[in-house]
């Protein structure tokens, strides 16, 4: 009786927890559809950075800021959309590493808001080798995290 | 030679200016999926709000705040992607009234920043009524902006 009541604890507290962060998405197509839609926003305001930093679009000092602001953003939006249960199924290349290890995603997501912070931060200062080397440490969270999370 | 000369002119500043705000995206599919990204986040988060508004969900301050500048912060992404012309053929229910009426476009896009700002500063402040208030008026924007620019 004892171990009933306290695994009965459990799930309540198991719903709790989880119903308040998953209660966003009542199904995982709609997490699916949720953080494709904050990837492709990244992709394109990451990618325009990206032109500038390769040389192939012009720096543009406010141009840049926005396009570092807008990352920065957009990465606080709902990661618990990536570790909705379920949502490693389906039209996705979400890797059940990201909703199995919590913490280590929740890490990633950490070092990547960190990181497009700087970002943003050295785009409004202007100093394009500074900038440079914020991108690159951007550059690498999106690498590590696409290759500890993503099944291709 | 004069009118020559006046068309020309008229011809590049129009690809500078045109070709600065479109260069973010290379064909119009990028600009759909773009906007329909912006969209469905957008969404996501007003709905929350609209399922508190409604009472179908419980008020929680910080949550309903975290939404409520969710939206705002997405209000400033790039709306050029609704006024990219050949945009509004293909996959979209863009209204090619986007496209060419676009002074009224851009103040419906300034009206829609304008009161998710407002909202998102009432929902720091916390009280529900000036909240539903705020909300309405947002999502009259809603409306009156996709009556205008939406096909269906």
């Amino acid at each position: 009786m004892k171990l009933a009541m306290k695994l009965l604890v459990a799930v309540i507290v198991g719903v709790i927890v989880f119903g308040t962060a998953y209660a966003q998405f009542a199904k995982p197509e709609q997490a699916i559809k949720y953080r494709k839609s904050v990837m492709t926003l990244i992709v394109a305001h990451f990618g325009r950075m990206g032109a500038v930093i390769k040389g192939k679009a012009p720096y543009e000092k406010a141009e840049f800021a926005r396009n570092a602001l807008a990352v920065n953003t957009l990465s606080s939006l709902d990661w618990e959309a990536f570790q909705m249960p379920g949502s490693d199924k389906g039209d996705t290349t979400l890797s059940s590493a990201a909703i199995n290890q919590r913490s280590k995603f929740n890490e990633a997501v950490k070092a990547f808001q960190n990181d497009t912070a700087n970002l943003a931060e050295a785009a409004k200062g202007g100093n394009f080798d500074t900038i440079k080397s914020q991108f690159g440490q951007v550059a690498k969270n999106c690498g590590s995290c696409h290759k500890a999370f993503r099944t291709k």
